[in-house]
């Protein structure tokens, strides 16, 4: 069976799918194969449901060590203080992320990517943004591209130097937003590095006029941009992201009626990720309702982190998306295939139509829903990564 | 490095475990290996972290069908009674059951059996409930059975007639009852297809005096009992289960003080069931300091079934513990070790210890808190099961 359509609701029974090098040529029923592919080289399925690939559009895979101890030490009651103390939060993570190797980071990061990849995934989006300074900014990205030379996966980097602000620059965030826009950036774009820009929006990070300073920088360099928004609160991060056409903004549980406006006739996609949501515990829902009204293409992604999302299961996001967000089957499938590709600026991939990237996932179930209903369980059967087996 | 002690804080550094036949010889340091066991066959698992293997102590893993069109239905809208009306709810189950072999019933578990052994689990609990007559609670339990003859597992079956009242008893539930006590459990123990007896006992399924009933049986043929309790509402069920000395009392998110107490003093144990808690976006949390307090000891299970926990991981079960119900991640490997073998009447594993059952998971992890840190991450690296990898 094949789901190749807009909204995956007419299933191809006895679909196939004829590729040429690393690109769909045809997609239709088993009878209707075209005569000139009649004699090519076929494989046989055996009743298994053919999707798009998978496509996480925001992790932030690349890191050094992990902060299981943290967990634990706020699960036994550990203060703030007691956290911080031990060297827990974000600030942990610099520091493993600065003392490590571009070789430790890729070591690190594989058996996540690993984890991903076991679930069908062929494209992901990694970001930078624990290494607040050029050098260990340079080392993930370049990480996060050797990633793709490892494994058959398509790797797109995103420079988020503006994630928060390093301790070296403690009561400098201004310098340091100067730091990231005028030197890091230029230097890391020339070196062939970034594919977008991102920042971190929220009272805790960075305010929107800090990031218009990195979103100028951007815009100069000609560099798509997304935004980490109103997770915790609205401070209007997603509309000034929209009016710098962003791809995406990402995370919105606190996006308001102006934002959905501003993204929808920005174009830009609303990046869910309920991960997090999970993991803080929170209670207030991205407006999805609104989103839909006004036609916002909805992804959904791991936000693979170590702090407030460490998720490597893509299609646990989507069980999430349907459970704790209320989105249908249909949404979640869209939302971790084409509106994830387009959350990356792609057209070239996240549907089953002649022309696209032959980035197939065959899976052993019926029906596509079976992919958002299940939990912690893998049906995937083969993954084909451009026209590669 | 070796987890064996009572709470997981004091890791053996450089581990050695000894295994004689299908049993646990010795365990300590690397260092002090008797010297008997010097020259026996070693395996060396560089600095991987063991484990007592993971038990999951309650699930419905033997079903027919899957519920994920209901699942879809549900989600796009569809009024309780159209779910009904298109035949969802649990006696699509009921249906599915009773229409599928023995041989489709296995068939159909063994890809969920699977996932949870991949994930280092050993032993399981397997309850029937979805046949609601003789011949089909015996095929869910044959099932069961049958089960541990595919593959390297140990599974524990319980007979849960009381489940539900099937169609053809629809205002009959305690000629229903009946027929469970008096006719259906006697003839299954007789045929050897039952470990522990159990129940649902709560506003729409059945009452404690129903449940009396059912455990007066059980106690005439010497067998253990369990119950779904307190999942919903308060109707004191697990009070009366402790009252017949229940080897545990399931759900219990409205469980109060008299309860605990109860259970307390049966020595009975509470087995949390996140998955359903998750699924059904449940927000009356079990009360976790009480169990604490009155010393209870608490397990974790996934309550794999198809309509309120289709889950199927005991990793991601540990997160939901966790993260959900802020248990410590000590708590939650407990949760899925001794205190799951306690909750199975089953003395002889659950902790890695001279003397117990050599069934052992070996992960590549640092520190036992990651178990429960990460979500949707396997990071078994071994499992053994009576001594055999
Ligand atoms: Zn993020
Ligand atoms: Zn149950």
């Amino acid at each position: 069976m094949v789901a190749n359509n807009e909204n995956y609701g007419g299933l191809i029974d006895n679909g196939a799918i004829a590729i040429e090098d690393d690109k769909i040529a045809w997609v239709g029923s088993a009878e209707d194969i075209p005569l000139d592919y009649r004699d090519w080289t076929s494989k046989d399925f055996e009743g298994a449901l053919a999707t798009p690939a998978l496509i996480d559009a925001h992790t932030h895979i690349v890191f050094g060590g992990d902060r299981a101890v943290e967990f634990e030490m706020r699960l036994e009651g550990a203060s703030y203080e007691e956290v911080a103390r031990a060297g827990g939060g974000i600030i942990s993570t610099v520091k493993a992320t600065r003392a490590a190797s571009v070789e430790q980071l890729v070591e690190s990061a594989l058996p996540r990517l690993d984890a991903l990849i076991a679930e069908g995934v062929t494209t992901i989006e990694v970001k930078s943004g624990y290494g607040l300074n050029l050098e260990s900014e340079r080392n993930m990205l370049l990480a996060a591209r050797q990633l793709a030379t490892l494994r058959d996966i398509e790797v797109r980097t995103t420079f988020l130097g503006a994630h928060a602000t390093p301790p070296e620059y403690k009561d400098q965030p201004d310098d340091y937003i100067r730091l990231v826009a005028e030197d890091m950036l230029p230097r890391l774009h020339e070196e062939g590095l970034v594919d977008s820009v991102d920042g971190f929006c929220e009272g805790i990070a960075f305010s929107p006029d800090q990031m218009k300073i990195v979103f100028e920088a951007a815009k100069k360099l000609d560099l798509p941009i997304k935004l980490h928004a109103e997770q915790l609160s609205n401070l209007g991060g997603a509309a000034l992201a929209a009016s710098y056409g962003a791809l995406s903004a990402d995370h919105l549980e606190y996006l308001d009626d102006a934002g959905v406006k501003a993204m929808a006739d920005a174009g830009s996609v609303a990046v869910l990720l309920p991960g997090a949501f999970y993991t803080l515990r929170e209670t207030q829902l991205p407006p999805l309702d609104l989103l839909r009204t006004h036609q916002v293409p909805i992804a959904l992604a791991t936000d693979c982190n170590p702090g407030s999302s460490p998720l490597t299961s893509l299609l646990l996001t989507m069980n999430m998306g349907a459970t704790l967000f209320r989105m249908t089957p249909d949404e979640c499938l869209a939302a971790t295939t084409r509106h994830a590709a387009k959350a990356l600026g792609l057209d070239d991939r996240g549907t089953l139509a002649a022309g696209q990237r032959a980035d197939i996932a065959i899976w052993n179930i019926q029906h596509p829903a079976e992919l958002s209903y299940r939990i912690g369980f893998n049906p995937l059967k083969a993954r084909i990564f451009g026209g590669k087996p």
